[in-house]
């Protein structure tokens, strides 16, 4: 293992953690916020600590999947220890498990919360931690190595690690150079979303915290009523930037790039899309009995789909009221999740795409058993690892789960809420049904279930294996054994 | 396709279930009743067709695993729709819907029952009833092979099909034998159970009945309150032998041929036994507290454990009224189920530890990504096509769990209730939590669900892939379409 190479990322990642803390500073300077110190004080610590990693320069820059994995783990931990530390430190959340939850479910984007009054919050805190959803989006390592530099090859296998989805295309020759195109969209559309809302009457304060939860379909609202106290237009506005955010961004990379054929000939996005409008269509029949407009239930039920899918998380209504026709369709759109290559969480419309497809080939086999038909999609022949790797990626998912909702009922909560409490932080949505509902929220669990739903964000985040890599057996006892 | 031969197996599947009607014809002789006249109807008809579709003798009685398929979905199909008329004729059940979902319920052994007042029913029909039970718990097909003779080679395509479990094994050089061998195992531990509850006092019919209802691990009981009348010895006979009746016949199989040590070195089995064990000592110690008795907490928990994950249904005590840690330890048991080659339902405890393997060598390929590891069981290597299938299977399970909890919703009935119907079924179970609990029963639910129940309970107890390959497309148009 070259544990040089992973001491100096770590190093990396505290730096720019600090630099990223430089703006809930500015928040504080500019609202006059006491709170602000001790988010310079944290910022200061990051620095120092840092630096201190950074020290020594890693002999050799080259290094595999596995410590990619490890140095992916280990960097959004210690991202979100240090992260926690102002809410903790400026008593705004006075139990430390709590303010890591809330962090884990800021840089995770999951956005379930223990807070139950997010009003009374101070400025800067309410801004770092729609910040959190905005970085964690789109990935830190992504965003460090869009800054330094790796030696050729290496950095594969860090994007490969942490970014989301089955697999990651590689655009530019230089992964350097994809890096930056990628966040140039992000940042492009976050700012478009910005202006939009400007547009709308919202406040500046609110319309950039919220533009940071829909860019990294995040959720964390910043009022008690997330997303319903604002007018239909803003509402509307938020739900198209949502789907937007959940779409594979190849499609908009090709669409920079004027490939527009290629680009609307996407599999998984066109899907993504066929899943989105028949789920607004069969909400939008379930609910419209108890709506006085038409034009409510429409942007309801849109809002709610665009939010679940993307894992979002934003809520404009309480969803746990509705008929469970249409509860059971938010709760598939939970597993199913954005497109692959998004900032959205959950399984991923690709890998069902590639599932379906394999499930359709096992079906002909029995038929022709002499025919060897390859998985297609979009005409191109998806290889046997991916497959492979996609039914893994299930089955690990299957018993995560299962083992997370059997730790959860401990709590003696019912079936409905553990099973959705499991499956909207695994999914990184946030809201689940019943006590983990929109209305409600996180504070109500023991310890030990805050404890598994940190695990399940950060495995669901980074797709259950980097984590699952760090704490295997064996890594954790070549980490402590010194070189011979 | 081998048109021929199917519908010559077709009227040997319909002579046979002639046949079998002559018992409950019996009963009714003995008790009077007048019931009896529609089985002995039933049975001509049958006859008659049977006699009809076996007048041609087929060309060539050579088929593959495709037409090993159809006939054994055919034939579930055939042996309901007809097994259901008794029931519907002597109008005990009014609704030939219900009927048939009862008589699907019996032959896939689920135990799922939809009348509300057993009792009532005829002494012929309780029995036709637990007699279906024991005849699809090892597989109509099977049965039919251990009497005819078919070419060599294509028997095994038709015990594929109908086996539960991944792989089959051929003990004797000769399939007809190995059927003989299994039905002679199972034939003789139901006469053991038999006598066991005779010396229990249990009344003639009623033993025989539960027998039935136990090898079969299916779960109709003849009581209302299913088996919690019945004294704390007779509970225990059935809990060990429903638990007898979930283990792998292979391992039996070794037994009777005195190879021990092979028999107790079965992975399976080994873990087939710490998950009873674990299971009941987690219920136990989560209800202890309601109960004035430990022997009789123990004995509650020790037989809801063995009735669950053997998928057998029978209940002494509404489970649905547990805390929910033991009511998630239920549910987690519903979707392991027995062992493989038993005569249990579920996914099996064999793909999970092939499962489990596989994760573990997925997480090892990312550490040492050089290594190239088969993975084992029982020392020996599982080979490429089996573990393939088996992610097919879970895959394939998820896809058809999600569709049929969809439709199940329509009906506005809590998530708990629709997604314990569903398991419960298609697990081949009986009964589930809230509305479908122990207390409860299928009657409440609409037509479309009970049709969903009924093609959930025939894939669930054929292993998903006869059903689906009896319904693709491609075979409908080539049944319907003349040779060329």
């Amino acid at each position: 293992m070259n544990k040089s190479v992973i001491r100096f990322l770590m190093g990396k990642v505290l730096k720019t953690e600090a630099v990223l803390m430089l703006l809930p500073c500015l928040v504080a300077l500019i609202y006059r916020e006491t709170e602000g110190f001790y988010y310079l004080f944290t910022l200061a610590l990051c620095w120092l600590l840092g630096f201190l990693l950074c020290l020594k320069r890693p002999k050799s820059s080259v290094f595999y999947l596995k410590e990619g994995c490890i140095t992916t783990a280990l960097s959004w931990i210690f991202l979100s220890l240090f992260g926690a530390l102002p809410f903790f430190l400026s008593r705004e959340i006075p139990s430390y498990l709590d303010a890591l939850f809330e962090t884990v479910s800021g840089f995770t984007t999951t956005g379930a919360s223990i807070l139950t009054d997010v009003e009374s919050l101070s400025r800067c805190s309410l801004f770092w931690r729609s910040f959190t959803h905005w970085i964690g989006g789109m990935g830190v390592l992504v965003f460090i190595m869009a800054i330094i530099p790796l030696s050729g090859g290496s950095s594969i296998n860090l994007m490969k690690a942490e970014s989301p989805g089955p697999s990651v295309g590689k655009f530019a020759p230089k992964l350097k150079s994809t890096a930056r195109i990628l966040y140039g969209i992000y940042f492009a559309l976050t700012v478009l979303q910005i202006i939009l809302l400007l547009i709308g009457n919202m406040p500046v304060f609110d319309s950039v915290c919220t533009a940071f939860g829909t860019a990294g379909t995040g959720g964390f609202g910043i009022k008690n009523s997330s997303i319903a106290g604002y007018s239909p237009y803003l509402q509307w506005v938020i739900t198209i930037f949502m789907i937007l955010f959940g779409v594979n961004f190849n499609a908009y990379y090709l669409i920079v790039y004027r490939k527009f054929r290629k680009a609307f000939a996407m599999e998984e996005v066109r899907w993504y899309f066929i899943i989105i409008i028949s789920s607004i269509g069969i909400i939008f029949l379930n609910i419209l009995g108890t709506y006085a407009h038409i034009a409510d239930a429409l942007r309801d039920s849109a809002f709610q789909v665009a939010s679940i899918i993307t894992t979002t998380g934003f809520s404009t209504v309480d969803f746990n009221l509705w008929n469970s026709t249409a509860k059971t369709v938010l709760v598939l759109l939970m597993f199913i999740g954005a497109c692959a290559g998004s900032t959205g969480g959950g399984i991923k419309v690709a890998r069902f795409v590639v599932v379906i497809k394999t499930i359709k080939r096992e079906l002909n086999s029995y038929i022709h058993p002499n025919s060897v038909k390859k998985i297609q999609v979009e005409g191109k022949a998806v290889d046997r690892e991916t497959i492979k790797a996609i039914n893994v990626y299930f089955i690990t998912f299957i018993v995560l789960f299962t083992l997370s909702v059997f730790l959860v009922s401990f709590e003696g909560k019912d079936l409905t809420t553990n099973f959705t409490a499991v499956a909207a932080t695994i999914n990184n949505i946030g809201p689940g049904l019943e006590l983990a509902g929109p209305a409600s929220n996180f504070s109500l669990f023991s310890p030990l279930s805050k404890i598994v739903f940190i695990i399940d964000m950060l495995a669901g985040r980074l797709e259950l294996f980097p984590l699952l890599i760090l704490f295997h057996p064996a890594n954790i006892k070549e980490f402590f054994t010194r070189r011979r």
